[in-house]
């Protein structure tokens, strides 16, 4: 799965996608703090890459890929560099970015599971170790800038598409050792997967919906 | 001493109590301010299982326990949900979640301690991992909440009590590689540093005992 | 040239010294704050040494120098107690602190790139992870004491220098093995390398000289 998902000329394009759209994103959240240049650039890395990041130092797969990837890393400052000159622009096309960064959320997820299986992990590992991929690199950035994390501010659904997205990577991986299907419609189902928590995230901001807190209660049952 | 330890049915039983434990401490935090349902088993499971992360991170046992034992990430998804059912009543019984949490605080911090000595580490780097071990779940989750961490905002001994039982731990182990102790008063001592821990902890928050700060003085020698 | 570095008794004292600055500057962060003894142990030592733990994870050079090396936890310690009994004079010494903190970033810059060269990384590589040395403690105390990161509130270079400092030591390094140096004048280059790092830290404080933001523009080109 994991050379399925590499080889295939759609899933580097979007891959490199979610990456300069995290990147941008990380960068304007320096920039409308007032930061500098270098802070800027840092975000725009932190944000795209730290996910991959944590989920790398999880695994021991050091060091990773977010410091020696040269096409990662060139992209994540590229970005920057972008957000520098066209913040104004980039602020004003909300729903584009909330679509691509829709997007970076869904493959992030499944690309973090699937590599995370292919280096022998368990099923919760991998939905684990996705989730850190998809999650981990907003929420260093929010700690680094001093905002809170974006998956607690923002009370759309952001994590549990992430989550399902996780699971399904999982089951179809399953599926295929299990021989239930091939490769080729693997692939399929993991294009399927990313649409999945793509819809999940858009409708839940277009719909605003929201997951319930604890469960309020007038009663306290004790002496 | 690990062995024995895990072995050992009384152990695994306070093992996963003080999990149960440190899982409701950190779902009741993110209820407090108001989170929903996934920021609250998401608290639950740093808290509980952050420290352990760390730990394992540092010693290159990876991936660590905390995203690879089902049955510790089970209990921390069920100390999640007994907290949102339950927070009126958790949150009532102050005193009894103290004692809980302590003995959380003295069996992470010999447990750590031990795992760092059993993968050939040095008395100092095992005192280090028993502490990441006993402090960083709960440190983590407050980054991740925004208050400022508990060891600092708690004025009553958190720290030390573990420094203490880590240190005792490592002496306990050199005694029996030297022959002083069997492998059966090992463990009796082991549970008497529990204890201490415990004492420690809880006369600190009963007598109100704090830690000195930096000396104050009037006159400063310098030209 | 790692060799080279940790051999030579000029090095040594400096490293010491740079620890022992980075310890104090710690505790006194902490100190500031009106924390408790055991706090400012904690940030004079995350301070110092969180750096190369970052690094270290990173590498899986584990576990980590920072809580293996007795010498160096020792000398964080040691900063911790003359900052608890010298906090005032030390406050007084502004510029002599400016100028040994200088003096740590750069050579924990060049420390950090050559520990991660002779660990077999690539150049983009190693630059991050000598970056990582020099920024990661103070970033992690500041996260850890509740404070916006030391390397954002100040707005004179300070990620720049050391961004310049780890650049210059790969291109030394590969002078050396391209044939271009030898051993000796390598090490007189890193010496080289560390004045620059100073020298850019205190041209800016002393000059207020900043980088920019993000470029401000009146017009936003979208329809």
């Amino acid at each position: 799965m994991q050379v399925a998902l590499e080889n295939n000329i759609v899933f580097v394009v979007i891959d490199y996608l979610a990456i300069l759209c995290w990147g941008l994103s990380g960068g304007l959240a320096a920039i409308r703090k007032g930061y500098d240049i270098f802070t800027i650039m840092l975000c725009g890395w932190l944000t795209a890459l730290g996910g991959g990041l944590v989920r790398d130092v999880m695994l021991g797969a050091l060091p990773p890929v977010g410091i020696t990837d040269k096409g990662y890393v060139l992209t994540t400052l590229f970005s920057g560099v972008i957000a520098v000159v066209a913040h104004p622009e980039i602020t004003k096309l909300k729903w584009t970015m909330t679509v691509i960064d829709a997007l970076g959320l869904g493959l992030f997820a499944v690309n973090g599971t699937a590599k995370a299986l292919a280096y022998g992990s368990s099923g919760m590992t991998a939905v684990f170790l996705g989730m850190f991929t998809a999650l981990a690199g907003g929420l260093i950035r929010d700690l680094f800038i001093g905002d809170v994390p974006m998956i607690i501010r923002d009370k759309h659904l952001y994590a549990v598409p992430s989550f399902i997205g996780c699971i399904l990577t999982v089951l179809v991986w399953r599926g295929v050792r299990y021989g239930w299907f091939d490769m080729r419609s693997e692939m399929l189902l993991d294009v399927l997967i990313v649409i999945i928590v793509v819809a999940l995230r858009l409708l839940s901001v277009g719909f605003n919906v929201t997951l319930p807190g604890a469960i309020e209660r007038r009663h306290v049952y004790l002496p």
